[in-house]
């Protein structure tokens, strides 16, 4: 079903601009929301960055396990993503959004956290503690630790949609209003 | 051709997470530069990220002036965002890449910057001096002064590509290879 990413191309798995889902576990509870402004940071070692505002409950819990997943979601996913992104996992008594939601995992390898079946990459990350931009900017910095895709739709370091239409990525705009990845271009140099 | 984007509303600009070409200028020097790797911080004000290597001219240029543009090419400039990607506007003798490639340019309002003609939407930025995390992680954060859209494809706050398949924006993957913004879909929550 997927397949280990080289990390050296792990951020080609984030280079087009996907909205991503970031999951988290710590002490026996864990979340997953919705969040669109992830971006790479350097190749090699692969970094990242996410924003993740204070006041969610994510925000908690990979303060204090000092690990996330970015999971990438994909077409058929739509009202999941929509739903994990307007709801909040610590409104939720007894019970979480996966068990709220029907959501399936599977675990990840490096770290403690739930990835989410049916997405189509997914990120391993170690924060880099900077507590400055977290606390000024909701900033994190986090060094990718592990990387998986769906080899339907992404294999030796490149995407490919064609006839996956389902499993093609997400980008938010704004209130549940989303693009889908669209055709592959090439420049002619 | 082009309209103001309200400032609380600029994020929606960059929010699907589209490539982008840094322009900047000072001293009467000035460049333009690719860049993927680009995302919102922030609503209101508007805050975005960008990385920039060290080693490029733009860099030279943004940290000696304090200001960039960003402009939002499209399908119809996929050639030039290549080429300014894949050029050093320090390696053109006498010219810079304006020149070079026969871009045309408008004058932004609030910064000191070239805003390149045929794109769909541009951003005025002052810097958010942190060395630690310019020096660091190649890390610039800016706050958006001023920004602007062709309101064929966005106005009143979205995108609204149908019917303009030139002026979609890219997502760049590697080596040149894009993906087109494609189809508009709604969640149903």
């Amino acid at each position: 079903m997927y397949s280990h990413v080289q990390l050296n191309k792990a951020y080609r798995l984030l280079n087009h601009g996907p909205t991503i889902l970031v999951s988290s576990r710590h002490n026996g509870k864990q979340n997953i929301m919705a969040a669109a402004w992830v971006t790479p940071l350097d190749f090699d070692p692969p970094r990242i960055t996410v924003v993740i505002d204070k006041s969610t409950y994510t925000r908690e819990l990979i303060e204090a396990s000092g690990t996330f997943a970015i999971n990438v979601p994909c077409v058929a996913q739509l009202d999941v993503v929509r739903k994990v992104g307007t709801t909040s996992g610590r409104d939720l008594e007894d019970t979480d959004k996966f068990a709220q939601f029907g959501l399936e995992t599977f675990t990840a390898k490096e770290i403690d956290a739930p990835l989410l079946k049916g997405c189509v990459a997914w990120l391993e990350c170690r924060i880099i503690p900077e507590p400055y931009n977290q606390n000024t900017y909701d900033l994190f910095i986090a060094k990718v630790v592990a990387a998986y895709a769906d080899e339907r739709v992404f294999s030796a370091g490149h995407w490919h949609f064609e006839g996956h239409d389902d499993l093609r990525t997400l980008h938010h705009v704004a209130g549940g209003e989303f693009f889908v990845t669209g055709a592959a271009v090439k420049a002619s140099l």
